[in-house]
C-alpha cells in the first residue's frame, strides 16, 4: 500500500502538506492542492485514520453532542466550534440527541429523559475513540446528569453544569436585559412593558435582573404590573401585547423575537403604528427580525463566539490538561441591534 | 464485567428491553425505563458497541454527511433522517463539510473543492465503521465526485449524482413552479412577474419550466420580458422588484422567500400596499415568511419527507442489498402555503 511519504515525493511537497490536504485544510495553494489530489486519485491512496491515531495516542477527533440540531441557536455554535477545531488540525463528528423532536417541552424538568439518551451517546463517542466532547445545550440551565467519572475532557456550551465540574460558556443574559432597558430609557421611554418568558427559566430570570438593575440606575421604580410572563411563542406574544397595551406603556420589550412577532401582529390588527404609537423590541436576532415590518430592534446572541470559545477551551484541555482551564461558567455579552421598531414616544404620559 | 443479561434479570425484563433503553428508544414505559437506568447506574454497566457490532457483522451506525449544517434546508432533512433511523434501531453520526462557511459561493462550479473535503470525510466514516452514508447537499445539482468504488451503501438527499449510481431524492421543483403559477392565475392575475434565481441553477430552470407549463395550459403566452434573474438574496429582490414594477405586473412570484423580503421592502418604501396594489409570493416557506407583513404566500419544501425517504431507502439497501432500490432520482412535491400576500388584482389591465 502506498504511503503519505511516497505521495509527497511524487508531488514534490512535504508529507505534512499531503496530510493537510487530505485533512481538508485550506491553507495550501489551489495548484498544489489540485496536484496532490490528482496523485491521490491516480494511486488510490487511502489514509488510515485509525492506524495513525494509534501511533499518535490520540485521534485528533472531537465529538460535538447537541441536544437538538433544530434549535435556532445550535447550528451557529456548532459551525463555529467546528471551524475552530478544523483550523487547529482537529476533525469533528456530531451526535444529535433530538430532545425537542422526541419529547417537545416535557423533558425540561425531568433529567431522566436526557440521561437515557446522553449516556448511550457518550458511550458511543468513546467507542469511536474521540479525544474530547463539546456538549451543546438547546437552552440554558444547570445540567446535573453528566457522569461524574467521564474519562474524556468535556466542555458545556450554552448551559452550566452541577458543581462546575466541567468548563462551560453561556450568554450574559443579565447584561443583555440591562443593555436593552438602558437603550429604551435613553430613547425617552419611562413606562416600559416587559414580555418575559416562562417565569422559572434561567434566561427569563437573568434578563429580568438586568432590566431591574437598569431601571434602578435610572431612578425608575420597577413596577411588576408592567411585566407579563409568556411562553416564548408568537401566540402568547399576541395576548401579552393585548394586556400590556391596556396599561398605557409606550414601549414593550419582548424577551424573544417570536413573541415580538406576536406583538407586531397585535399592533397591525389594531391599527397601532409600531415605532410611532408603540415601540417594540425583541431578543435573539433571529433571521425573522430583519424581515419584520418595521425591522425589529433586538439583541444578537453571541452564538458563534460561544462555539469558538468552547472549542478553544477544549483544545487547551487537550494540550495542557484539564486543570489548565477555569471551570467557572464564562458569560459572553450580546450585541444590541438597533433597527426601526423603537422610536421616541410621541408624548410624555 | 456485568452483562446485559444480568441487568435484565435484576430488572425482571428481557435483555432486548435493556438494550432498547440503552440505545435511547422511547417505546418503553417510563417506569421500566427509570428502573433499568437506575440499575445501570448502580452497577456501572457500560455497553460495548464495538464488541457487539463485531458479533453482528454490522455496527447499526449510519453516517449523515452534510455539505453545510447552516443551510436552512439541511437541519429538517437531517432530523427526519435521524428520527427514521432511530425508530428502526440505527444510531446516527454526522460529519459537516462546512462548504458555504469555508468557500461561500466559490465552490459551486468547481468540484475539486468539494472533493478535497468529501474524500477525507468518507474515509473517516469508513474508519469508524458505519454501515452506510446519507449525503445531504446544500443545494440541488448533479454531483459528480462521489468515488465510483465507494464500498458502502450511499444515498444522496437534495441533489442528484452523475449516472444515478446512487439513489437520490430531490424537490419536485417543476411542480412547485407549476402549482404557484396556477394559483396566481386562479386568483385573476394575467401579467405576472417572475423573480428567478441564478439563471444556470437547477432550481431556477425547473421552477421556470413549471411556470411556463402552467401559462401554456391557461393559454397565456410566456413573456421573457417579465422574468428577471436575481441571485437569491434579499438585496437583489429589492432591485428586481423595482424593475418588474415598471412593467405593470399585478403579481410577482419570487423564487425564494429572501428575494420576496426584498420585494416587500421595495413595496413598503414606495407606498405600495402588498396584496391590494401588488401581490407577492415566495418559495421555501422559511420561518421569515410567517413573520413578514402581510404574511407571505409561499411554497413549503418537503424537507422532512426528503430526510425520511433518504433514511428509508438506506435501510432498504442495508436489509435487501443495493440492487433492491431504484437509483432514478425521486422528486417530492412541495405544498402551497396560502397566506395574505396574494389577492385578486384591483382592476383587469
Amino acid at each position: 500500500m502506498i504511503t503519505v511519504k511516497e505521495i509527497a515525493k511524487m508531488c514534490n511537497v512535504s508529507p505534512s502538506t499531503v496530510s493537510n490536504i487530505v485533512n481538508g485544510k485550506t491553507n495550501v495553494s489551489e495548484e498544489t492542492r489540485q496536484r496532490v489530489l490528482d496523485v491521490i486519485k491516480e494511486t488510490g491512496y487511502r489514509p488510515n485514520y485509525f492506524a495513525s491515531s494509534m501511533r499518535k495516542q490520540n485521534t485528533k477527533l472531537i465529538s460535538v453532542v447537541v441536544e437538538d440540531l433544530d434549535q435556532f441557536s445550535t447550528t451557529p455554535i456548532v459551525e463555529a466550534a467546528m471551524e475552530y477545531c478544523e483550523k487547529h488540525g482537529y476533525r469533528t463528528i456530531l451526535v444529535n440527541l433530538r430532545m425537542y423532536d422526541k419529547w417537545k417541552d416535557t423533558w425540561f424538568h425531568d433529567e431522566s429523559k436526557l440521561e437515557s439518551v446522553l449516556i448511550p451517546a457518550l458511550n458511543e463517542v468513546q467507542s469511536i475513540k474521540v479525544d474530547g466532547v463539546i456538549y451543546v445545550a438547546g437552552h440554558c440551565r444547570n445540567i446535573r446528569c453528566f457522569p461524574k467519572d467521564f474519562p474524556l475532557p468535556l466542555m458545556v456550551a450554552y448551559a452550566t453544569n452541577e458543581g462546575n465540574r466541567f468548563p462551560s460558556v453561556i450568554l450574559d443574559d443579565e447584561k443583555g436585559g440591562y443593555d436593552m432597558m438602558k437603550y429604551l430609557i435613553s430613547m425617552g421611554h419611562r413606562k416600559i412593558g416587559i414580555m418575559a418568558g416562562a417565569p422559572d427559566n434561567i434566561h427569563t430570570v437573568s434578563r429580568l435582573l438586568g432590566c431591574q438593575k437598569a431601571l434602578q440606575e435610572e431612578g425608575i421604580p420597577y413596577n411588576s404590573g408592567l411585566t407579563v410572563f409568556g411562553g416564548w411563542e408568537e401566540k402568547t406574544g399576541y395576548t401579552c401585547a393585548e394586556k400590556l397595551a391596556q396599561t398605557g406603556v409606550t414601549a414593550i420589550w419582548c424577551m424573544n423575537d417570536l413573541m415580538a412577532g406576536g406583538a407586531y401582529e397585535f399592533a397591525h390588527k389594531n391599527g397601532i403604528e409600531i415605532g410611532r404609537d408603540l415601540s417594540i423590541a425583541g431578543y435573539d436576532n433571529r433571521q425573522i427580525s430583519e424581515f419584520m415590518y418595521p425591522r425589529l430592534t433586538t439583541n444578537a446572541l453571541p452564538l458563534r463566539e460561544i462555539g469558538a470559545i468552547s472549542a478553544q477551551t477544549m483544545l487547551t484541555m487537550l494540550a495542557d490538561g484539564r486543570d489548565a482551564v477555569n471551570t467557572e461558567p464564562v458569560p459572553v455579552p450580546c450585541t444590541l441591534m438597533i433597527r426601526d421598531s423603537v422610536k421616541e414616544p410621541a408624548s410624555t404620559l
